[in-house]
């Protein structure tokens, strides 16, 4: 059994404003309040190093064990998915997205059957791998004031783009979407790195 | 439905040091490495107001949402249980642990089945209800390196001792602590507030 990697390994952050080697193609907002539009995008694996540095926004995350997922389903997605960083893949999408009070009242089973059984998320996202990878981020959990629950990362090649649009608008239209208050939509270029 | 306190309002911090108005009465190591003593323990809502004060020790978690209770547990939970700060409750125990790289890599059944199914975490609390109130809080998704996964906190009665080591003895037979790498057991008696 492989050792868990240390929070501090876990943490992403990702800084929008004047540098990065993804440039921003596009900031959608999908519900809620939108967010501001920078001109590129720094993905950092940990804290920021220069917090007080100028930046449109920043926003982080930590990976974590999955909260829905089960042994087959955990099975075939590691059969199936592939990694971040495929040379051909300069195409990502970065989805912040915020869960209502009702959603994070409900208890476990609940929340598993709104998931997987009336909204087929985990079936949904398998249709779209290997073509779609992604990294999840939990947000709700930091302990500080964090404006979304969970960022989404995305990444993709650009012919691949009209089946990652197919799948965004599946799970827009499932019954676990009617929890979410808020989301927005980044669509990322990779011009560097 | 009521909504979802912050993540500021659900954070708490555990400070060990010279004052405060719990008294440590005995700091026992259970597994893995021990914890300094400390002669007196203050529980703070949200972070530390003087983090460069000197402390023997602190350990901060979040509230959260129930990771493994099913809807009918936590309605017979919510029926049966009591709140923190009740007059006649004037012992208390934190209880840090850390959980193992094979737990966290295990699928969401797999960690319900070991929890309840063979580990019977719910129903063995909840015989202990009302007497032992709790409250648990998650560290493993702060972002930081933090030496534990879950702190929990219990208040009883000096006349529930017996009983509330009967639970721990229960849960510390279970096949849930097989994945349990560090634990300690620190007991307070409130001598202010």
């Amino acid at each position: 059994m492989s050792s868990t990697p240390s929070p501090a390994s876990r943490l992403f952050t990702f800084v929008a404003g004047s540098s990065g080697p993804w440039t921003v193609d596009a900031v959608l907002p999908v519900v809620g309040d939108p967010i501001a539009a920078a001109p590129k995008l720094a993905v950092i694996a940990g804290p920021r190093a220069d917090p007080d540095r100028d930046a449109t926004w920043s926003l982080r995350g930590t990976t974590s064990n999955e909260r829905y997922v089960e042994h087959d389903e955990k099975s075939t997605l590691v059969e199936k998915q592939e990694g971040l960083g495929r040379p051909a893949a300069s195409r990502a999408a970065l989805i912040p997205i915020r869960k209502n009070a009702a959603w994070w009242a409900l208890a476990q089973d609940e929340r598993r059957a709104i998931f997987e059984a009336q909204s087929h998320h985990i079936a949904i996202g398998l249709r779209y791998l290997p073509a779609v990878a992604r990294r999840l981020h939990h947000c709700r959990d930091l302990g500080s004031d964090e404006p979304f629950d969970f960022l989404t990362w995305f990444e993709y090649a650009p012919e691949h783009e009209p089946v990652f649009d197919e799948l965004l608008a599946a799970l827009r239209a499932s019954p676990e979407w009617r929890y979410i208050d808020r989301e927005v939509d980044i669509r990322l270029v990779r011009t560097e790195g």
